[in-house]
């Protein structure tokens, strides 16, 4: 059983997004991230926090607009349309969640698709479905990443997936889908969970329940990405059973220290990729 | 065994689109499509016929616009963009194949968003992604109307559909999965097919080879959709060797006579949807 270690990984691709980053100021800009966050939600300044460091990190430049508890939602699309036509800034974030007086699907709709570093717009989530991607989703990347890393090829391999959110599951299944896995996607509703998930070769949980995952629903050999994040008895744990399942597994990723860092990680390669493709 | 019969879901709803038209009608202008084709491919002439023959029985204004098969690429453009700007289209097709000189995704990626009745731009596929869908696809939304007419529901049943293409299968993915389908998608590259579409409570085949699925590959008293449309022997026939699956199954649908008419259908359901969300 291996571990996959997500934090070398993505310690190695910033590295290289560092390099890139010095090439490209020899001669230009920096590529840009503009983080937006309103009101006082502790857990989203630590996230945004995390964003900057990252930047910070890498050599990109970032900036971050804080605007207050009661900002009306004309004033945040301001705020946004402001971000939309600065040519230093290639990537544009609105820290989820927003005050409730706020609509996120609403206010996020003012993004312009191009800054779209989230990738969870219309438009991008189309070109994904469409296999013609530009800028993905973060998390769902970040596991093509970690499974790159490993050498764990998904072609022709079973590949489920728990959990049929629009930031993960349904995202996740287009992209194994592009790489020629066969894709089968459950949820709450599915009826025989365990028939299926026994079945995986490469198996991805994103439902949010602590440990939900054990060891008699995993096929041994399999991989196993775990995309939970919860706290039980105090301490942070995935959507697997990590002690029991890594005793049946070929690799699998631990929570903290796997998949999470890699969601930070393709927020830079995002806003790199926006550069590349956008930038002015 | 029961036949879905697409001619006769077809007729209905096409007569209570007709009643929905004559109720705009009385009041205001009625929906319009238009389509444009270009050059002289012969299949591509009779699907147009059809569908222009379909807008006048349901009292739907259509537009035939004719253009050489050397037409340029700027003008072809001018052409979608008289008609994205045109008040009294709502919906706009470019009929494929085009002429080869012609790059098919560039020249769809003009044709307004809100006026794409075939529903396949990346910002229609993403709203249909991420479960607020407006124009979807017509093919894979005619599954759906056929399983809803014949009272067949598609929660916590496991859907699997072999075919990822664009038109039908990625979308038939998203639809069934919003109603609550666990689904699993299949293809070329799938190793293990029949014993994944053997545990299918409902099968939808959309690969274009002729008399694919065999009795064995089908569970008894599953539901067959075949979205296939061969040519075998001079006859038309699906993906599902008809004769010996409709022996195993509960419903089946014919070719002809099954999914193909309720594709031209859900044209007209789109246009008049593009009309009632963004008609002047």
């Amino acid at each position: 059983m291996q571990i996959i270690d997500g934090k070398t990984v993505s310690e190695q691709l910033k590295a290289q997004f560092k390099q890139k980053i010095d090439l490209i100021t020899k001669t230009g800009r920096a590529p840009g991230l503009a983080v937006i966050i309103v009101g006082e939600d502790a857990a989203s300044k630590v996230y945004v926090a995390n964003k900057i460091k990252d930047c910070e990190q890498i050599g990109m430049k970032s900036v971050h607009c804080r605007l207050k508890e009661d900002t009306t939602k004309e004033e945040l699309i301001e705020a946004i349309n402001c971000f939309n036509a600065d040519p230093t800034i290639d990537g544009l974030i609105v820290q989820l969640p927003l005050p409730k007086h706020l609509d996120e699907n609403e206010i996020l709709s003012h993004i312009d698709v191009h800054k779209d570093v989230d990738g969870l717009s219309a438009y991008q989530t189309g070109r994904l479905a469409l296999g013609i991607p530009e800028l993905k989703p973060c998390t769902p990347s970040g596991v093509m990443e970690l499974l790159k890393a490993y050498g764990i090829s998904v072609a022709g391999k079973n590949a489920v997936i728990i959990g049929r959110s629009n930031i993960v599951g349904k995202p996740m299944a287009f992209m194994l889908l592009k790489d020629n896995a066969t894709v089968t996607v459950c949820h709450s509703r599915t009826v025989n969970l365990t028939e299926i998930t026994k079945a995986a070769d490469i198996l991805v949980v994103a439902i949010g329940r602590a440990r939900f995952v054990t060891a008699d629903m995993v096929k041994p050999g399999a991989v196993v990405i775990d995309v939970g994040m919860n706290r039980a008895e105090g301490k942070l744990c995935g959507d697997v059973d990590f002690e029991a399942v890594k005793e049946k597994v070929a690799y699998i990723t631990p929570v903290p220290g796997g998949v999470g860092l890699m969601t930070r990680t393709m927020l830079m390669a995002n806003t790199i990729k926006a550069y590349e493709l956008y930038g002015k």
